[in-house]
Parts: C-alpha cells; sequence; structure tokens
C-alpha cells in the first residue's frame, strides 16, 4: 500500500470569519472532495524552463476550486514533498487531511511544449509513490455533497465513490490511457456521475464517433446527464441534458505555461457549482448558472497558463476572476 | 485578356415588390459589389462525392450575402457555364452585369476530405480561364457603397478598389499563397481595407506571430480596423479597434460538405453589414451590429456544410437563418 502517515495539515481559513459552528456548517454545505495527482513538474516552454513545481491534477483543480468553495483533497505525496507547498496549499484554505505522505518521491512529470505551445512531449514520468496510490477519504469527508475525481484509474474514482455516502454531485476527468486500457472499469464508473469533463479527442474515442454532437449523445447515454467537452485554447463545450452552451477560449496576450489549465478549468467550474449549492441531476436547474460554471472554468484556466505552474494563483484575487467573468460576458454579448 | 463577352443575363429579384424608384435607390444604398472566382468544384468527403457543381468564392459569397442584401458579381467564366447555374444566381437576385463569359472553361478545382472533415487535399486545379482574369467593373457598379474582395491575387484586389467611387466598407479575403509570394502588393491593397478576413493560420503567417492577440494587433496596424479571423470548426474572432469578439463555430449533427464555409461565412457577414448600412470607420459603430454580423457569417458558413457545394442554399429561407441566429444566442448566454 505504501501508507505511512497521513499529513494532519490545515491551513488557515480564507473568508470573512463566520463564528465556528455556522462556518462549519457552511463549509460542509458546499465542501468539494477532490481526488488525484500531487505531483512535482519539469516544464520546459520555447521561453523558459523549470525543473521542479509543484504540480499535479489534484493542486490545480483544488487550488482553482479553492477561490469558489471549501476544498478537501485526497491524494498521495512522497518524503520529499516541500512544507511550502503543504503551507501554500493550506493558504487557499485546503483541508490536506486526507493527503497521505508515503515512503518514497512524489510523482514527478517533465514535458516540453513546442513553438506554439499546443504540442506537448512527455520527456519523464516518474509515478513513484502515486504507483500504489489507494485513495482513502478521511471519515470526515464521506458526507460532503460534492466530489471531482481527477484522472486517475478509474477502478480507483469508483472506490472513492464507494467511500462517499451520497454526493450531490459527482465530476469526474479521463484521459485516452484509461479509455483504451480500462475501458470497461471506465463506462462502469461513469455511469454514477453527474459529469464527465474530457477533452474534444478523448470524447471522440470515448464515443467512437468523429462528431462532437453524435459523440455527446453517445457519452451521455452511458450515464453523465452533463458532458464538458474542453477543446483547449478554442474554449469548451457544455451538454446538459438536450441543453448546449458554448465558451470560448480566453484571448491570452501570452500563454506562458498551458500545463494544468484544464485541471484549473475544472476546478474553477466545479468550484461555483459547488458555491453556488447545484445539483445537476434537479429537473429544475438553471442552465445559465451551468453556463456559468464553465465560463469559471475557462477563466481559471486561462489564469493558469499566465504563469508557471500555480504560480498565478498564489496573489490572485476573486475580484480578478469576476472581473475577467464580466470579460467573457462583454467578448461574447451580441 | 481572354474576354469574349459580357453575360448580360439578370435574375428576377426576390423580397417584397416595391415601386421602382424607391427599389432602386434602396438597391443602390445597400448594393453590395462581390470579386472573385467562379468555379466548378470536384468534392471527395468519406462518405459521398460530386465530380462537377457550381462552386467558387465569389459564388458563396454572394449567395449567402443575396439572404440579407443585394450583390452584384465580377468574375469570368468559360464557354462551359451552365445556364442553370445563371439561372440559380438569378434566382437569388444576384446582378451578373459584372459576370464575363470568355473563350475556354471555366476554373475547376477538385479536393478531398480526410476522415474528420478537417484536413482537405488538392488534388487538380485548372486556372482556366480565371488565369486572364483582369476584374473590370460595369460603370453601374462603381459607386456601390459596399466591396467584397474574393481571394484573388492583391494586384488584381487593388485593380477593383480603384475602379470603386467611394465605398463605405471595402472587405477582402486572401490567402497563404498571396501572402508568401505577393506580400508588399497585399500589403499595400489591404492599408485601404476597413475589414480583412482569414484564417488563423493566415494570419500567424502575415503577422509573423503565433499568438493571435497579438498578431491581431500587428495586422490591424497595417490597415484594417477590423479583422475577423476564422477558426474553422471553432468560429471565428472579430477584432474591431480596441473591441473583441468572440462566435463560436455552431456544432453540426454532420458535417456534409465543408466546402466554401469560409466564404459563405464572409458573405453572410458582409449581407448583414450591407443590409443595416454599417460604416466600419464610423467612430459611434455600434459594436453589437459588428458582433451580429459576424453571427450570422456563422450561420452562413454553418447552413453552407449541410449539403454539398451551395444546395442548402437553394432553398434555405431567411426565416431558418434567424432561427439558427437566435440558437447562437440561446447557446452563448450566461
Amino acid at each position: 500500500m505504501g501508507l505511512v502517515r497521513a499529513v494532519r495539515f490545515r491551513g488557515r481559513q480564507t473568508g470573512r470569519v463566520r463564528d465556528g459552528r455556522r462556518e462549519a456548517r457552511y463549509n460542509q454545505m458546499m465542501s468539494l472532495v477532490v481526488v488525484g495527482s500531487v505531483a512535482y513538474d519539469g516544464v520546459e516552454t520555447p521561453g523558459a524552463q523549470v525543473d521542479r513545481i509543484l504540480g499535479g491534477a489534484c493542486t490545480y483543480i483544488s487550488v482553482a476550486a479553492s477561490f469558489f468553495t471549501k476544498v478537501s483533497i485526497v491524494g498521495v505525496v512522497g518524503e520529499d514533498f516541500a512544507e511550502e507547498d503543504i503551507a501554500f496549499l493550506g493558504s487557499r484554505g485546503v483541508d490536506l487531511t486526507g493527503l497521505e505522505r508515503a515512503a518514497g518521491k512524489t510523482f514527478f512529470w517533465r514535458g516540453r511544449y513546442a513553438e506554439d505551445m499546443n504540442t506537448r512531449t512527455t520527456l519523464q514520468t516518474d509515478l513513484n509513490v502515486f504507483a500504489d496510490f489507494q485513495p482513502k477519504l478521511p471519515e470526515s469527508h464521506r458526507g460532503y455533497p460534492y466530489l471531482l475525481l481527477g484522472n486517475i484509474q478509474p477502478s480507483l474514482q469508483q472506490q472513492v465513490l464507494e467511500q462517499m455516502k451520497s454526493p450531490r454531485v459527482v465530476a469526474g476527468d479521463t484521459m485516452d490511457l484509461w479509455i483504451q486500457t480500462t475501458r470497461d472499469d471506465l463506462v462502469a464508473t461513469i455511469r454514477h456521475w453527474d459529469a464527465l469533463i474530457i477533452n474534444d479527442q478523448e470524447a471522440r474515442m470515448l464515443s467512437g464517433e468523429t462528431n462532437l454532437r453524435r459523440a455527446a449523445r453517445i457519452i451521455m447515454a452511458m450515464g453523465p446527464n452533463t458532458l464538458i467537452i474542453k477543446r483547449g485554447e478554442f474554449g469548451a463545450i457544455l451538454f446538459h441534458r438536450d441543453c448546449l452552451f458554448y465558451a470560448p477560449g480566453y484571448l491570452l496576450e501570452e500563454v506562458f505555461d498551458p500545463t494544468g489549465a484544464g485541471d484549473s478549468f475544472a476546478g474553477g467550474f466545479m468550484g461555483y457549482v459547488a458555491q453556488k449549492g447545484l445539483q445537476l441531476s434537479a429537473p429544475d436547474l438553471d442552465m445559465r448558472e451551468l453556463a456559468r460554471a464553465v465560463i469559471y472554468g475557462s477563466v481559471m484556466g486561462s489564469f493558469c497558463c499566465e504563469k508557471f505552474g500555480v504560480d498565478r494563483f498564489r496573489d490572485l484575487t476573486r475580484a480578478e476572476i469576476d472581473a475577467r467573468f464580466q470579460e467573457f460576458r462583454t467578448f461574447t454579448g451580441f
């Protein structure tokens, strides 16, 4: 199992001070559990390079979501995981009760971006402690209403889902590897999800259909009532039952490092869903609210690209987020 | 020169009947001159094939624009150009006074689409009479207010522009070939244009800049106050002075034949601009109106893909166009 000890570290709460009991109830009402990789990344872009920065899907998702709601993460790191990274996650109010520290090294990934910043080559993947990751939810998390399953093996995603009592919304990500190698497990678990968040190539692969509108119908017939297809710099498409919504990609003056943009998108989306207490299976769900969640996802994805790793989120404010949300309104209204 | 005789054929007017003088003034007020190729195309898609159908940029632009405004075309066809195609253009109210018929054959192009319908291979290009095309505007057209220069040699585009008296709006298209081989001519003519309508790769090539936001600034410094960057299935971005607008691509259930979609986009855009009497250089131009023009462009581009060639436009109605415009509103509002 590789588990050694659980890190019991809880950062300071952000947001205005409430009396203890009200705050606890409020946090629980909108609490989001995020499961996935916490990693170190090496990134090479045409203009710059870093050897080792905080990364991993779970990290990006939880940091992005933390601007909207209370987030608890479930993941594993090695003995080399730095106190300053623990401190940063804590400073974002992320509950680290479910972050285990195992003997060995933290998951490491290294990649290089091509000139256009769209094509990425993986240069190194050391799973390290992540290879034996068996997500285990702290008892306190099992009653939380929102669950976002980062991109890990479908069987582990299912395992997490089974540990939850009765989440209001379950959303998750996957990737080409699982679609190809563990398709049955994947199909078995997404049957229980409300929302699937994947990119266009994954949607085509999962559905076996090139046309995205038809692909969406096939995928939604597998279970999720909500499907978000991410298209990188071109934005995202939201499908919810018979409804459709297009979110453009924000045109940045400079794309500094796109690593984690898709996960930050997912975090922004799910963070807003949790903040608003939305229930995706509700027949009277306000489609506009769901669309706003997608726009907040795009906003967070765009900020993510402005600096290396999670650096842009270190001093980002909710006011900046809302200002960019308004820009999206201006840039899409007619 | 290859010119033999000008076709003097004018189709019936569509739209409600006005008294003669009012109709003439109205037509002139919003008249759009379109210059470019009229051609026959052979098209192979993964699912179907046609050997010879009506095509060419000028054809798509003028047919799409004809749903919005009065259109006159300037182009050349060969002796093989069919009466039924003349009749079709006429039935759309397109003024063919400026369509010359030259000795020889009509421009012919044949291409094949890959499985994803995004990649296109040109199999055959016979310029035929188009090789010696020297656009000559009938005297009656020179005072018309709107001019759309289809993708032909920049020197010919300039030649057309010089024949116009003082058009209210000049817009045009170009392609990689002219950017690479006749860059100076191109830069010299777009200096006088209000709007440039190109795709993302062309924008990058023309500006020498990968980032589209920076590329747009560079291109607009060359003259046009308006730049539309087409992104195929991903929609289009409108830049106008300091304003920005994103139009999504309409997600069709089936993309039957994308040939001419970009030109139909340009036709829909410019048709609406002319219908509304917009002046792109006006300091008080309503950006929302310009955005609507882009959406109408997207609408026409999407309809174009539903059948081979211009076939979808044969029975398309303005009501269907407006219904799809409303769909765009629904699919982008939040």
